[in-house]
């Protein structure tokens, strides 16, 4: 196998899973493997795992270790991808510091980089999904938090600390729900998974009479499916709704890109998420960004951030740039 | 004169002013003209007159005409800086499709460029200003409106359509007050001139006592100057710059930029205008964004536009890029 065929290795560190698989240059994924994180573990037992997971992963792609020739890993923020260290990241509660980019390089021999999930998420997107062949994209996951990245000009856009794209905190209600970020009114205090089912709760906890009060758990997911029929659904979808059109129609007006890619878990819901966001856009945005934008969702489902880590680390070596690299 | 050393003839068209100079590669302006634009003449005969204060600030900076290596001409948007065409510009009412690149180019046979005016200014100053040296600058101009520009790793920002960040019309007020982009509640409509002007002749009209009803017209420089003294000019200054704040906030994390810059007529009030945005950013931003930023004034004052498009002018030029050039 040459370098410039060879695959990479990508590890996806989610708060409840851990993804892993082997990403060619044609974005194509094997061995895909998907289990619990358990992060209450701490990072030395779950990185343990991780990494064996990616053993697994080349061995079920028919590969030996030495023809893979980098490993992408890509995790929520906030971290720092050029020292490759996640710092405080949000969904990993109690892990600080960890330089999972050199632990990688050592456990498997190569060069290694860490990516925050949503850029990843945006370059699997660019590359090989639904951003395919646009100059400048966005994307926008809404899971259970949101986040974002976007490719701009057919470059990949970092930020100055390596966290750009944080488009969940663009605050839509001033003085609104309290935020994990410290503000008050951020679209992710309504559009994102958690804040979706928590509002349901709320509701539901003031006396307001739902079919979903007789679910043992609340989700996003059930939040959507009731919609239809239930007025605790209906309301708290729509505000969400509403919440993530205002969002998405500033940053239509920020950025005018040629796409915004809608992904991550709540977009499963699928029309009744997309239409009223694409909806506002095409009303509300500027004229010319209107007119230039496609709203679309992401083709990639839940394979993104690991296609993404692929294709960065990919990237990487093949353009030779080796700021966050470590071999 | 050499190619490589000749300047460039910069032209902006504002609503109010015309402005022209000669610019170098050095940034330096020479031979600056500033005169009134009198935009209900019609395109026609401001033209003529934008491209005779052109020829007469040649003269003044020593020049022939012969030694100028381009146009740059810079306006409000919306406009197709590919075609180089005026679509309707919003502060030139009646101006339609004015093919003003082309114009330029036969009238001093020379490849001509059309910039909007705050992608004029963020190029200015990333090069010559306030943003020299960073990664990636944000420069958001708060004037009679508001726009922006961004460079983003020494890449000018231009968008799909050319009109790529529109930093006024990100929702501040979710159902606020009415912004001439249709929706409610941008922060153009709290924090521009025109908004800062217009809110305080409303209050005053509801029947609140204020100093500046013995004004004959009321400015956000006067709504500035009486702050510190006047009720209904702290409410509408301290309600403008909370909006300012929260556009501010939200661009940080957007784009993580190194440097966040101010500049438009607005920012010449200084202090009282830039400080409560930089406490803002720095406080509610997410903390690898808030860290990264520096949020400063712009340096390049009323030739800001006229530098940004010169210097633009002079890279398209130099770098060979040929998409938006008329020759």
């Amino acid at each position: 196998v040459s370098t410039k065929a060879a695959p990479a290795l990508a590890l996806d560190i989610g708060g409840t899973k851990l993804a892993v698989g082997v990403v060619g240059h044609d974005g194509v994924v094997s061995g895909m493997i998907v289990e619990p994180t358990h992060r209450e573990e701490g990072p030395d037992r779950v990185i343990e795992r991780l990494f064996a997971m990616g053993r697994r992963s080349i061995v079920a792609s028919g590969l030996s270790q030495s023809e893979i020739v980098g490993v992408g890993i890509s995790c929520g923020g906030p971290l720092d991808s050029n020292a490759g260290v996640l710092l405080t990241p949000l969904h990993l509660p109690g892990w600080v510091d960890v330089p999972v980019a050199s632990m990688a390089a050592s456990a498997f021999d190569v060069p290694a980089i860490l990516v925050n999930d949503a850029t990843a998420g945006a370059c699997g997107e660019y590359r090989f999904g639904a951003g395919r062949g646009a100059d400048s994209i966005l994307y926008l996951t809404i899971s259970t938090g949101m986040g974002g990245g976007a490719v701009l000009n057919g470059k990949l856009h970092h930020g100055a600390a390596g966290n750009g794209g944080e488009f969940g905190h663009i605050m839509v209600h001033d003085g609104g729900r309290a935020c994990t970020c410290g503000r008050f009114g951020c679209v992710e205090a309504y559009a994102a998974g958690s804040a979706i089912a928590a509002r349901a709760r709320e509701f539901i906890a003031a006396g307001r009479p739902s079919v979903l009060s007789n679910l043992v758990e609340i989700t996003s997911a059930d939040v959507a499916a009731f919609a239809a029929i239930d007025d605790v659904a209906a309301q708290v979808w729509s505000e969400g709704m509403a919440a993530l059109a205002t969002a998405a129609t500033d940053l239509v007006n920020i950025f005018e890109p040629n796409v915004l890619v809608l992904g991550g878990g709540v977009t499963r819901s699928g029309d009744i998420l997309l239409e009223p966001v694409k909806t506002a856009v095409k009303r509300d945005a500027l004229p010319p960004a209107a007119a230039a934008v496609e709203v679309v969702l992401a083709r990639l489902g839940d394979a993104v951030c690991v296609v993404g880590a692929g294709a960065y680390a990919l990237d990487f070596l093949r353009t030779g740039t080796e700021e966050g690299l470590y071999a």
